[in-house]
């Protein structure tokens, strides 16, 4: 079968559909509102966003598929590719109660040409999935590895310590010197080498978008029913805080879309709902919080 | 009178306390905590912060003076300056209640040298004030202004129309075509001609640091007893996030500390206590948070 950029996205919105039932499944009472847009210079998409839920506060699952004229930062003096088609879905959902962690996914593919009708010069797969909680504890965060390893391992042995390796490298605050939860995987620039090739990596992505799932529904479900105080609520809004200043200042994604006029909304429906900032806050000594912090590094986890 | 760093130093210190001394006053119950700090390159400072009080949640008060080997990204092709020094009071306050503004002011001095010995082949002034009030008001926003063009007429009759524009420009908030307040003054690189030239623009920063507790003095009187509900709350919350929002993905002086190894929790003691951000919010029609949204704009007040 031929990988088309309609095979890809048709997929996208197939997954985009499945994974708003499966988290309204989870949450029992709030639904996923739609929201369509449309890009002057072409394309558009349609995020879907959920709010003050039982079980997630704020939460959007954006597909989009933007095409044109490339713009400047992303033109090469080497080639003549003058425009571009990018499609994927991106997700990130901020749960209430503050033991179930934040999630965020993105798979994307990227395409350049000549112009509108040309062959394609260069494309790549994007993408990955990466967990953020308040309080990780080992079972969680091994469920996320030993899921992203088998998907991983299913398509390249180095896949995983690769994009692993990455991933905590990418969503490290780096003023801070932690990262922003417990890592997962990151990927890009994966170039198809000829059509076999393609399919391969297109079936990668959909291991990957497929795995979301899976992957948190046992994670919210460990987590959702645990009772909290006023001071785990507290933390949580610190590690949001932390969040936002990951995605404000270092998010490659975040600044591309803020600087090529993209929907601001669909772009910073990743910031949480509700965020504090403490001046020069530090967990109490054997503290839960403090614990936490160990976790904020890079880990082997096998 | 000779200008040196020396003088410079001491002002801005003995401003640092007259102005903690009258934010108590303001405020009745909570008092400023000092945080003294050292750069291991160089230098250090002293942050004064306040939190919880009963007018104000969260402010800091920060002087600091660094000096050392120039950062690589300072280093200019035509100049031999190896050495520099850095010195300044930065404040932002953040009040609790939403109908008090939130305030932000920076005096600065910085000069360059080949060695820590030698003598300064560039040094100029920078600074400013400017206020961000969730619910703007002509009474408040036209005192704001009226002080900063008398400040500013006292010493260059350019100065308050260039400074205001420099200001209303520098902090916008520019993928949402918006200003993150109603502005006020923002100068940089005014370099003196002479020594009587830096004496002028040491006054000219002494005028411009006096003239923050007259401002903000009569802008806090005239709104801290005012009753606020759960939606002005909110409506607050949201303008911090736009707050945060710029601090992180626009303001120079953070992405500079942030950088170039700063001191972290001084330089993002600007970042509200608590912030939201809602997907996709548009205040209803005609509403008071309808009408803030005008004064956000660069608006001629004369």
């Amino acid at each position: 079968m031929q990988t088309t950029l309609d095979s890809i996205k048709s997929y996208l919105l197939q997954l985009q559909q499945s994974i708003c039932d499966a988290l309204e499944e989870l949450d029992g009472t709030a639904k996923f509102i739609d929201d369509q847009w449309h890009r002057e210079e072409g394309g558009g998409g349609l995020s879907k966003v959920i709010q003050n839920g039982a079980v997630f506060e704020k939460g959007g699952v954006n597909f989009s598929h933007v095409h044109g004229k490339l713009p400047e930062i992303l033109k090469s003096e080497t080639r003549t590719a003058d425009y571009f088609h990018a499609t994927g879905v991106s997700i990130v959902i901020h749960p209430v109660n503050p033991f179930v962690p934040i999630i965020h996914m993105n798979v994307r593919y990227f395409c350049m040409s000549e112009n509108a009708e040309s062959a394609i010069i260069d494309e790549w797969f994007g993408g990955g999935i990466d967990v953020s909680p308040a309080y990780p504890n080992i079972t969680d965060t091994l469920h996320l590895h030993t899921n992203l390893k088998a998907a991983c391992d299913k398509f390249n042995d180095t896949f995983y310590a690769e994009f692993k390796t990455w991933c905590d490298t990418y969503f490290t605050i780096r003023h801070r010197n932690e990262m922003r939860g417990v890592g997962g995987i990151f990927y890009d620039h994966l170039r198809p080498k000829d059509s076999e090739h393609k399919e391969h990596l297109f079936e990668f992505m959909q291991e990957i978008g497929n795995s979301f799932i899976p992957i948190y529904k046992e994670i919210v479900n460990n987590n959702m029913h645990k009772t909290y105080t006023e001071r785990n609520k507290e933390w949580q809004f610190i590690r949001r805080g932390r969040y936002a200043e990951f995605n404000l200042v270092y998010d490659r994604g975040t600044h591309f879309g803020l600087k090529t006029n993209g929907r601001i909304e669909s772009i910073l429906m990743s910031l949480p709902p509700h965020a504090e900032w403490k001046y020069n806050f530090i967990p109490e000594k054997d503290s839960e919080e403090e614990k936490a912090m160990e976790f904020f590094q890079p880990i082997s986890w096998f």
